[in-house]
């Protein structure tokens, strides 16, 4: 029998998506089942793989499933274990052998897991922005940022299966921001969706520069994206200084890797008006001369509603 | 007929070193010719050829010698060229085809051709401290700061042949150093024996604090280096600064391909026993939680007088 569908899986703190996907990357049947109203992983991994079987039979592909690919946090490529994931509510501290436990569950079918970035940036380069690339740099800006890197075709593990934690190096050195991980000056306490929000509220509180974000409470990144779009100069300093963080670390991370592209997806990628110029000319002044307005910023051509599926699902073509 | 030994150059500004190299690592036979005599790159490859020829023959092994690895500065992988290397005599601004033109000299002889840095993490994985290590950066201390990065057991050489400039991150983000690549505030500019020399030389110009650098002229690495070893306070401070400019970007490198472990090579990492503390110490400080204290830190192994020639010649085993 010919096996020429995968499944993927998105799973988030709040919701896990998933889907049957073929070759071309059309999801053919999808679903969401709730990850947040269990408190262990056995219940969460009868449902998940409840809803699995529910898709692939809704999409008639049954025993034409290659494998499934998940996209996680904490997620370890190697041994498939998700490990210390504080924002899942059954992640906890201990390490949780997913892989193995949805494969079970599921009658054997392999199951191949790594984090949410890294499975993006599969997805980017089996159908969207990263086609034909070989080097490139996934960067996700959401909640928090996210990287996956890819090197002569493959995504970068390292030696333990944790490598590209590109949100965690240090864009502001003294005094910098504080972040989740306990650091200071991270890049994602400056770029992420939350950074650039609280970039916009800092700015309200240490000036008297007319915005039409002085009328709104909890400011969020949309808010931003909306002013900026009505022409607010708040709003756009906001997204100059936001594009501005990102250009710079760029810079370090081709000097690293010397990638082709590095691919913006997620959120706040969507405000690629107001972003491109600004990481621009940050990289391009930080860079080595051989580098300079070499490499390409590519937005994610990925359809935003199918993205997080296709990327987990791609990993599971490799399997 | 059994090809069983390589040619090892390193191509430096002043001499290149060249030798015959057997599997196990032993420089059979070598030779030292100049570098920085000539102006036009056809008579320096003809004396090169001419000493290869030499020291083959010396060394007993015509007709079994498998190929060439050169390490040379600007060098690309790829395509076997050297660009733009402005610190070589006959390196100028042009594109040499440096490959082609010694494997024409020396009767077809394959030859294969990387970056000073990258050639040292060949040698150090083939022959050295990092032995059986898929993941681990290799960090050049010399002159300059250089690098070569090998993740999954080979080196990473990017889309265009230059990856690994790992001395041209940026350490200091305002008010940096200049460094000799026109941009400002470089790790090379602070972490290189220049760079030291030129941290010693500001705070001595800055403060009054007594110290046996005082009666010096010129003051070099090597002269901070025997300061620290009588127990000058203040070299002593200039290697802790020193060392820990490196280990904030060793966290950030980690940040990216998640090493085993960090290799150094190099005239500066002779100073281990006041390098190492402060690199640690900034290192982990620095790091996500689920690094600290694990990835190590490692001086080189290679026999100094033969580790350029090892590290180039390790190249050619691929060939």
């Amino acid at each position: 029998m010919d096996s020429t569908f995968v499944v993927g899986i998105d799973v988030g703190g709040q919701t896990s998506k998933l889907g049957v996907v073929d070759a071309r990357g059309t999801v053919l049947a999808q679903t969401v089942i709730r990850t947040d109203t269990y408190n262990e992983i056995e219940p969460y991994i009868a449902e998940l793989a409840e809803a699995v079987r529910k898709i692939i039979k809704e999409a008639g592909v049954e025993g034409n499933v290659r494998g499934i690919g998940v996209g996680a946090p904490n997620a370890n490529y190697y041994d498939g274990t998700i490990e210390n994931a504080v924002n899942l509510s059954w992640g906890g501290a201990k390490s949780i052998p997913f892989a193995k436990l949805l494969s079970e569950a599921v009658d054997g079918l392999p199951v191949s897991l790594t984090n949410d970035a890294n499975a993006a940036a599969v997805g980017e380069m089996t159908y969207g922005a990263a086609r034909g690339m070989k080097n490139f740099i996934m960067i996700t800006l959401g909640t928090g940022v996210g990287s996956g890197i890819v090197i002569n075709g493959d995504v970068v593990y390292g030696h333990d299966g944790f490598a590209g934690e590109l949100g965690h190096v240090t864009a502001v050195r003294n005094n910098g921001r504080s972040c989740n991980c306990g650091k200071t000056g991270c890049l994602e306490a400056y770029a992420s969706a939350i950074g650039m929000a609280k970039t916009a509220r800092e700015w309200l509180e240490l000036s008297d520069e007319p915005s039409l974000l002085r009328s709104l409470d909890n400011i969020t990144s949309k808010d931003v994206y909306e002013a900026a779009k009505d022409g607010d100069k708040l709003a756009l300093k906001v997204f100059d200084f936001t594009g501005k963080m990102l250009g710079r670390s760029f810079a370090d991370f081709i000097a690293f890797s010397a990638p082709e592209a590095i691919v913006l997806f997620g959120g706040l990628a969507r405000a690629k008006e107001f972003l491109l110029g600004p990481i621009e000319e940050a990289m391009n002044a930080n860079l080595l001369p051989l580098w300079r307005n070499k490499v390409k910023i590519v937005f994610s051509q990925l359809k935003e509603s199918d993205a997080a599926i296709l990327g987990a699902s791609a990993l599971a073509w490799e399997l």
